[in-house]
Order: structure tokens, then C-alpha cells, then sequence
């Protein structure tokens, strides 16, 4: 089933991509971060699909969540797995390429190619570490205007994102209103509740608790991989379900002894180291102290979102999951009473799914089914007006 | 309110109490393990509250949960704080020392004065470290069952306890139901659902994580510290709820600046490292393995519990606490129907409460009403046969 899928996903692939750096080094351009520092030049790293209209109407910014990067989409040469959420873009799909031009960028503090505390800091020669400042998804969502900017585009036909990725869809809403036509946030939440921001912190202690982390200054000696694998692993049961997690392992042994001695006898225990081990190869320690520390920091609840004197032009697509407990339904409920608050036009979805928090990533289509035509209709009464 | 608590719990304590120590180490109490490796001398650490009757018809075995120890009511001398139950145990209380005989020993795996791998091997000379055998919760209950013997009890009036102590519970039934004349499992389940296991197991790889764990065979060199903080603070997240985190943190700041660099902001994040940090004062990291491999292993699902041929002579009150996620409602539910299926006279009893599986130590009315009348009721009707 999945292996079709794959397969279906190939024939409309967009087959190879590549992705792309924009850095801003001209004065002002340097980045004003919101806690007072300035950073730059920052580079960003972007990928984009399809073509970008005549009257520049079509463009679709996609935001990517804690762990993703700009490659959301077709192969690197090479490569045997697609972007993040091929699944949703490419010709015919979600975000229909054949129409509208996608845009997904790398954000700052990351560590796929845009600026963050493993880049080489300009005044020190080395990499920033610890001496790379606080960033928010307020500073994202601004670095990622200047490459709209340099993209040429005025308003986004669109900003989508799942968990942090629609914490920046939010940010756009608050920070550049008349910049986006419809914002499509999924799974995600006005802000983190005490239980998010605990289950952040207990991964960023597990990495700080890594001798190998040499408080931040590790790069040349390798990363601190067991402790970035443990908080992979306490993110990785966030995602799933209980549920999801019964279906995929139940109770199943990989082995069994009673001389074990700790090694992995379920197959859960298997599947979670897999994952954190995987993790470290890939991913920045300090990445992922900047960037959770970010969730943890963003809040637009109340009037940051819409202010009360300003009616929102911006359309709305809501979506949650029923077995998302990480990002719970009472969270996205909220966005959404928020939204009606300032009378926003604005569109509610809970899709039944066992995925959990992955769901974004899984339940491609009941996302399609809704995203696609929702897009069209914002598309469509756009060229019209 | 809740100094009001103390203070009349201070009146109806049960003043100063000792812990007391029992070492089998005839052949006949070298104890043979689920896993078949032997294990002895073993001493387990009790303690008693009340008196025997002449009959011994009303003894009460408390079983404690992961952290636990035998220290269940009372002060020792000098102490702050009294036992861990002893909201529920002493003159008048549930567990009422007017009447009952109670007993609370530590299991064997732990390290508050039973045998555990912190104990010295007696063939090595040294503390056992990971040549301690695995052990399970029917060893812990072989153990108990020692203990009982010792007392010269035959039939225990009752077996009670919550999280890992309902393991206790249900494994005494499985392994003497006829020495139990009623049970009451709290919050707990027949066996541990994947989740169940894959936080543990995140515990466990942080703990090893840590270099100072040196293959658990650090004992004389000092804890592997920051990793059993790491596997506290996760757990001290599956014992609350989100809820009861939002009361009693929200998203309150402690300090907040943005040259920060990871140090605690949130309330929540003070509350977990202080909970973190005092935990490795008092526990030892290699029984933490050993105990959550122990629950993970735990299963008497199925005919494990009461073999279909057998009527269940033992009443049942199980108790289930709404906002417990880590233990959740169907995992109760599950225990009543299989109860049920064995046509054992069985009360259900789902408790509404914010506080999640924390809730078995801190909603003593609600328990004290329900576990009052029905130890009562068990008690009358044995003396009445």
C-alpha cells in the first residue's frame, strides 16, 4: 500500500530539484532580531516548484516544522527518499504545481543551509555555538520576508505549515497581514502550553547533559549524539499516538533473555533508538536548542494574532487531528475562536486520524481533499477581484 | 489548605516509626527468579503500623510505585516529612491503624534497604552493578511473600497499591489469590502499552547515556546525575496532566531575557530540574533501570491474572483517575473486564480529578471514602464466615 503510494508519488513527482541560498549582507538586511541583537548576513536556503505567474499571484510559502529543511519536495540528484511533503507538491497535487509556484526556505537558527549556530560567525571565524543569539518565530517569519522580497512577490497567495511550520503561518498573519491572501495552519497552537514547553525542555537537558555538548562549543569534536538521541526519541513518542503506537508495535519482542542486560527486547525500544541514532547524523545539536526554545517563546494569543480595531483580510483553513495530543484539538479550537472573534473568515477541520502529532505528515489525503480546493477558491476569487 | 492538611495529618500521624529489616538467607529463601537465575540472601526493608490481631485476619500489604520505598506512614525521627501515603494510612485514616495490621516493604531491585544492585554481591565483594539478575514484578511479590511467611500471616485482608504498586496488586492475585482476601489496584493495567514502555525506555537511554554511568558500574565513583535527572523530569511529565500543569505553571516566567542561552525561563522548567536534581540524591540509577524493565515486562493479561477454570475468590475495588494519561481509563477498564469475564465480584470506580496518574497520591478523600467502606465490608464479612 505504502510502496504504491510511493510509487503513484514518483509518477508525479517533480522529479529533480535543487536548492538554492539567498544571503542578505547589505545593511539593512542585517536582521533586527526582536531580543535587540542584530545578526547577519544571513543566508537562507530555498527550494522552489513550479512557475511563478506573470502577475505574481501564485505564490505559496511553505513552512516546515522543528526538524524539516527546504527540501520539501522532488529528488536531489542521488537520492532515494523525496522532500519532507513530496506527497502534498508536485503536478496535480495539493499544492498543484502546474498552478501555483512553491516556495519553502530553511529557517534561520536551522542547520540545513540558512544561518544558525553552526554557521561560521563573521567576527569570530568559527562557529557561533552559544554566541549565536536567541532567535523567535518572529525572526524566522522576518528573514523569510526579505526572500519574498528577493523572490520579487508582494502578497503570498498562501502560507502553509504544520506544528512550528503553523506557528510561522500564524506569525506571518500577525506580522505581515496584508502579505497573505489565506493561511492554512495545521496542527499547531497560539502558543505552547506548561506540557509542550516541559516536553522541549526535558530534550534540550538531555542534550545539555552530554559532556559531548562542551556547553555549545562541540563543533570539531563531534556532535553530543547521545544526548540529541535522547531528545529525538521523547519528541518521537510526542508525535505518535498511543494508539498509533499499539497498531505499529503492540507489545512485539525483538528478543528476549532474561540475561538482556538493557538491550532492546521491544520492538518500540528498537524503532526509538533507530530514530535518535538517525537523528544525530543529520540535525544540529544547538539547532535544536535555538529552535525549540523558539516554539517555547512564541505566543500570539490574545491581540498579537489580529489586533482588535483591524478586521482580517486573510482566509482561513484550520486543521487539527483527533489523536494529536501533543498539539491537542482544544488548541487549533482556540485559533479559531480567536479568528472569530475579529469576524475572520475562517474554516475549521478535525480529520480522524490514529497518526498523532505525524498525522500532518501522514494523512496526505484528507489534507489534500481539503487544502486543494480551498486553494483554488482563494486563487480563483483573487484573479477576480 | 494544603499546610492545613499537614497539620492534621500531624494530628492523626502515627508519630515516629522505623523501618525494620529481613534477610532470608536459607537455601529454602534463596529466591528463584521468573528469569531462572537465583537470588540470595535477600533482605527486604518493612515497616508495620497497627497491631496483628490474635487471629491475623487484618493485615493490609501497601505495595509502592517506582520511587517508592517502605517508609508508607509516619515520621523517622528528625524528619520533615512522614511517609508517602501517610495521608492514607494511621489512626482513622483509609488504611486504619485502629483496625488493621498495615505493612509496606520496599521491592527487591530497589535501593532503600532490599536487596537491589546497589546491594553488595556477596560472591564479588562489591555491589552487584549490572550482575544484578533481571528481575520481574512476580519476583518482587515471591519476595513479598517471604516477608508475609515471616510475619506469620496467612491470608492477607488486603493488597493495595497504585501505578507499580497495582502491578503488586494484580501479580498477587495471579501468583496467591487464595492468601488475598480483597485487591485494589489503582491506576494501573494488566501490562504496559507501547507507550507505556517507550517512555521508560527514554528514561533508561538517558540514564546510559550518561558517561558516568560506566556500564553500571559506577557505585564508589558517584551517580551518572544529569542522566537520571534527564529520565525524572520525563517522568514527572507523564505523572501530571496538561491540565494540572496549566494550573499550576501556565506559562509563567521565572526569568526572562534574551541573552538567556538555555537557562531556565519558564516556571515549568525550575519545577522539573528541581524535581530532577533532588530525585538522584535518593535514588539509585541502576534500580531505576532494573524497576521500569520490570513493569515493562509486567503482563497478566489474558489468563495470567485468573485462569479460566477459577471463580475469583477475591473482591476487587479498582480505581481509575480521569486526567491520568500515562495510566488511562481503558487500561482500568480493561483489568474490571477480565475481572468480570471470571465472574469476580468487582467495583469500578473512575475518580474526576486534574491531577493525571499523580492523582493516587494526592486525591485522598475521594480514596479514603472508597477504600474505607470497602475494607470494611471485606473485613466484617471475613470475620462473619
Amino acid at each position: 500500500m505504502r510502496a504504491e503510494r510511493q510509487r503513484m508519488d514518483k509518477k508525479k513527482s517533480l522529479g529533480n530539484v535543487e536548492t538554492r541560498y539567498a544571503t542578505f549582507a547589505e545593511s539593512p538586511h542585517e536582521l533586527l532580531l526582536e531580543g535587540g541583537q542584530k545578526l547577519g548576513p544571513i543566508t537562507l536556503a530555498y527550494e522552489t516548484y513550479g512557475r511563478l505567474d506573470a502577475d505574481k499571484s501564485n505564490a505559496v510559502l511553505i513552512c516546515h516544522a522543528l526538524s524539516g529543511d527546504a527540501h520539501a519536495a522532488g529528488f536531489h540528484p542521488g537520492d532515494e527518499d523525496p522532500g519532507w511533503w513530496d506527497a502534498m507538491i508536485g503536478p496535480g497535487k495539493a499544492f498543484d504545481t502546474d498552478k501555483y509556484f512553491v516556495i519553502c526556505s530553511n529557517v534561520i537558527g536551522g542547520c540545513k543551509g540558512s544561518t544558525g549556530p553552526s554557521s561560521i560567525n563573521p567576527a569570530a571565524g568559527k562557529p557561533y555555538g552559544l554566541d549565536f543569539p536567541v532567535i523567535t518565530i518572529g525572526d524566522m517569519v522576518n528573514a523569510q520576508r526579505y526572500l519574498i522580497d528577493h523572490l520579487g512577490i508582494g502578497r503570498l497567495l498562501c502560507v502553509c505549515g504544520g506544528s512550528m511550520g503553523g506557528m510561522q503561518v500564524l506569525q506571518w498573519v500577525a506580522s505581515y497581514p496584508e502579505r497573505v491572501r489565506c493561511a492554512i495552519p495545521i496542527a499547531t497552537a497560539l502558543k505552547h502550553s506548561p506540557q509542550q514547553i516541559a516536553f522541549d525542555e526535558v530534550g534540550r537537558q538531555a542534550v545539555m547533559a552530554d559532556p559531548e555538548w562542551r556547553e555549545g562549543d562541540y563543533y570539531g569534536h563531534g556532535q553530543p549524539e547521545r544526548g540529541l538521541a535522547v531528545a529525538r526519541m521523547i519528541g518521537h513518542i510526542t508525535y505518535m499516538s498511543d494508539k498509533s503506537m499499539e497498531e505499529k508495535f503492540s507489545r512485539r519482542l525483538k528478543e528476549k533473555d532474561y540475561s538482556f542486560q538493557f538491550k532492546t527486547d521491544f520492538e518500540v525500544e528498537g524503532y526509538l533508538r533507530y530514530r535518535g541514532d538517525n537523528f544525530v547524523k543529520r540535525f544540529d545539536a544547538n539547532s535544536y536548542l535555538y529552535i525549540t526554545k523558539a516554539m517555547d517563546y512564541f505566543d500570539v494569543a490574545g491581540d498579537s494574532l489580529i489586533p482588535a480595531e483591524r478586521r482580517a483580510e486573510t482566509r482561513f483553513l484550520v486543521i487539527a487531528f483527533r489523536s494529536d495530543w501533543l498539539y491537542p484539538l482544544y488548541q487549533s479550537q482556540e485559533i479559531v475562536r480567536q479568528l472569530k472573534r475579529r469576524h475572520a473568515d475562517a474554516t475549521y477541520c478535525e480529520i480522524n486520524s490514529t497518526y498523532g502529532h505525524d498525522a500532518f505528515l501522514l494523512e496526505i489525503e484528507e489534507e489534500t481533499h481539503l487544502i486543494k480546493h480551498f486553494l483554488d477558491k482563494t486563487y480563483k476569487g483573487y484573479n477576480v477581484r
